[in-house]
């Protein structure tokens, strides 16, 4: 399927068959999403990966009822990580290992800490938060991509989802994309014309 | 090509050779932007695509001097929408001409105007934000699917672009994304190992 196919062919499934992937093809639509491009290539986010169907029902309340939860193969939480001065000194680590050259290495994460010294905690989330929807966006044409579907979702409870999985307050629950087999149809896509798009 | 070699091929292009790209490949580029997801699919977004080299010219100092700014062949402004109250009754309109049942369409409108009601103009503009990167994905995607080459930028004076462009004041400039031709090469990617993405 070319990339046209795949953004036309996707849509928000409602209610899946509650089939579960192949962990082949689920291993195959994390590393779509890991290679998701991000600001200063930070890489805000952590992605939690939810099978369990208790956690799933137990999760299914703060999620407004949807039955996208209970029915999908596998929930993936995608939170903000806010600890960007932590996801820094991470990649610092990983150009020192990929050999290189300190003057060069020390000027790019100096760049980075700089353009975020002074920012408040509200920013960082904010700027995170963004950063995710490229993550997302890679998941949810990376499902079509491998053959199955998914819904992404903002309709639930952030807070609630960081208590039930135990978050630290750096790790924001920020969407949700379900991925499955889809028990249910599209309805034709409805987009704004080019025109009122474009300018 | 599909999605996985464009994923893992697409970077962030520093320098283009300044050659214009065919019309009829800008158009498919943003047909793919225009169907990208957004949350209630209120599609809080409005690009600017700039080619007028003094333009470019005059936005370059307040883009951090980047070459890709007057070396593309197209910029695109990526602006969030915050009015999203307007958003949502253009949506009905267009439910309405597609034929929706009265009662579904209200259920649906009302839904969407409850959840942004007593939305501070923070949230919404935090809000819009996110979802232009849905788009932004679908951009630099489709760039490289289509045989060109992408920047992806947030070093620019968001204010100053407004000014500039004669924005009005629900219009902000969030992302720029610069395509045409690359004149620089790729990098390895350099990403987090999975166990410190996926938990």
């Amino acid at each position: 399927m070319d990339l046209k196919q795949i953004i036309m062919s996707r849509y928000a499934t409602k209610k899946f068959d509650g089939k579960k992937i192949d962990q082949k093809k689920i291993e195959e639509l994390l590393e779509l999403i890991r290679h998701a491009p991000s600001s200063f290539n930070i890489q805000p986010w952590k992605i939690k990966i939810i099978t369990d169907q208790k956690l799933k029902e137990q999760l299914k309340p703060v999620s407004m009822t949807q039955d996208q939860i209970t029915t999908s193969s596998h929930l993936l939480v995608f939170c903000a990580n806010t600890d960007i001065m932590g996801n820094i000194d991470k990649l610092d680590a990983q150009f020192k290992a990929s050999g290189m050259q300190d003057e060069k290495r020390a000027a790019s994460v100096n760049m980075m800490k700089d353009a975020f010294e002074n920012a408040s905690e509200e920013y960082k989330l904010s700027w995170a938060q963004r950063q995710v929807y490229l993550a997302l966006e890679n998941a949810l044409l990376g499902a079509k991509a491998l053959g199955f579907d998914s819904c992404p979702m903002e309709g639930f409870d952030s807070e609630q989802y960081a208590k039930i999985l135990n978050l630290p307050k750096h790790i924001v629950p920020t969407a949700l994309c379900t991925v499955g087999f889809a028990a249910d149809k599209p309805r034709p896509k409805i987009r704004f014309p080019k025109e009122d798009v474009f300018f």
